[in-house]
């Protein structure tokens, strides 16, 4: 049915584009807390938000990249880094709900990914990869902008979220599960387990 | 008239080789003054000039980049990294005319690379973002190279010249301005900015 | 005769993925000494592995990257990962092999990029940068991942031994000589500079 086929596109989107908002202001906030200056600001949220998919095209081969052939991208981003740079206190206390819009920013962001790796016909666990750094790599670009050891290196299952959401979407791709229920599958899981793991304090293991 | 365009791409070379001799410069004496040995002076010469340009053609796929398929850049870079090397510290006190220098490169790059998105059919903000990130982005990398975070995040009003000059270029092709004439005002407009700016020691504002 | 070809190309592939391992060992051992977690010993195995030919099939234009076509790449580097995380200690005292092998990456991963960029027609000069690149491009991006300035850039001639051994490979490309033997002798040349420069403690010189 196509109405549910433009429906599904069109919540994509509007996932992504929160996504791409969420980790635009991570980018900003970060930006302003070391202090730099406007466009300093615009620049950390541009990366945060738009690298780890700009990677993912690159690697792929789909160029121009996503992030160069709709402008949406750039508006959302701009406007993430404008907020970020004026209502950073504000942004501050609102940790929470930032949180939780991050967790969505990283389901989406992997599920996208994957799938998009998928139809570029890459092996499962390639696409895995790429779904996981898709997600990733906008903040780890964000974090080495400012010299520091990527926050996804150092904390926190952020990471390990991202990898369960991207072999769900592999496995529903294999099993034939309808694309929808496989992105509402991954995404709650991804979101869930994200959630979780800053409630509960989970970390993964350091060497012995 | 083909010796207009002849000359156009001429000279559009030239300023490019400029461009890419003097951002090899600074790479190099970037190289010198944190004592890398003599192959880190020709790497971070090489990452100043080229970097940008590179990243702009992975990202609109004109593969392979423009550094690759033309020589004459890695010649340069090569010949900016030894002038480093061994004319360190003459450079050093012509700190005026390599900041000029360095102007017009920022000029030529910004307006080359918004060109050449435009020519790839970018959307006129893709376009201006690509001209930005061809200029400044061989900075970027030569500075995390030595994990500084970039100068150009940092300070003054360096990339601000840059998007004046992309946006000329944008409003140039939209207006259907003779390509000579937009290159040469964006050209203009960018190495004043960035001159003025630091004449006046202007600054961006930081966040409130 | 097809055998040759066959055996070439399988003796390539062989070595290719032991070059994988060994520079994956390289970066899950920098994770284990930075404190990471499995995950980020994971990520900087990967990216030391594959990052520089990652970035060699960006910049000529063969995408999907060759790390994603062919998932030995990512079970190799897993597998360098997870040894690097339980058996640090052992790594640690085998020091001397673990440089042995190093160095036979380093020649086969310089020879592999060489080559190839021969193949996509590249310009003499961009093949050998494109070869050196290959080689020390995972290294770089593995020790900006935990914001060090990259090793190649402050020790030893470990590059040197890669730029000798590209050249060799355009030089035996120009006079026509077997690939096979062009092959050999470049990864005997880079190999042995690299482990006489350990040994006498050569070093490149700094600026005067």
């Amino acid at each position: 049915m196509d109405w549910v086929a433009a429906d599904y596109s069109s919540l994509l989107w509007w996932l992504d584009m929160t996504g791409t908002f969420v980790f635009g202001l991570s980018g900003g906030m970060l930006a302003v807390r070391r202090q730099l200056d406007l466009f300093g600001v615009i620049v950390l949220a541009t990366a945060a938000a738009t690298a780890g998919g700009a990677i993912r095209d690159m690697a792929i081969g789909d160029q121009p990249a996503a992030v160069l052939r709709d402008p949406s991208y750039l508006l959302v981003t701009f406007a993430a880094g404008l907020t970020a740079f004026f209502l950073h206190r504000l942004i501050e206390r609102a940790s929470r709900p930032v949180m939780l819009l991050d967790a969505l920013g990283l389901g989406t962001f992997t599920i996208a990914g994957t799938q998009k790796a998928l139809i570029f016909g890459l092996h499962p666990a390639s696409a895995c990869m790429i779904g996981v750094l898709s997600a990733v790599g906008g903040g780890v670009v964000r974090d080495l902008l400012v010299t520091e050891i990527p926050r996804v290196l150092r904390e926190e299952i952020y990471a390990v979220a991202a990898i369960i959401g991207a072999v769900l979407v592999v496995l529903g791709d294999r099993s034939g599960w309808p694309p929808l229920a496989t992105a509402a599958i991954a995404l709650a899981a991804t979101f869930l387990i994200r959630i979780l793991s800053v409630r509960l304090g989970l970390r993964i293991p350091r060497a012995p």
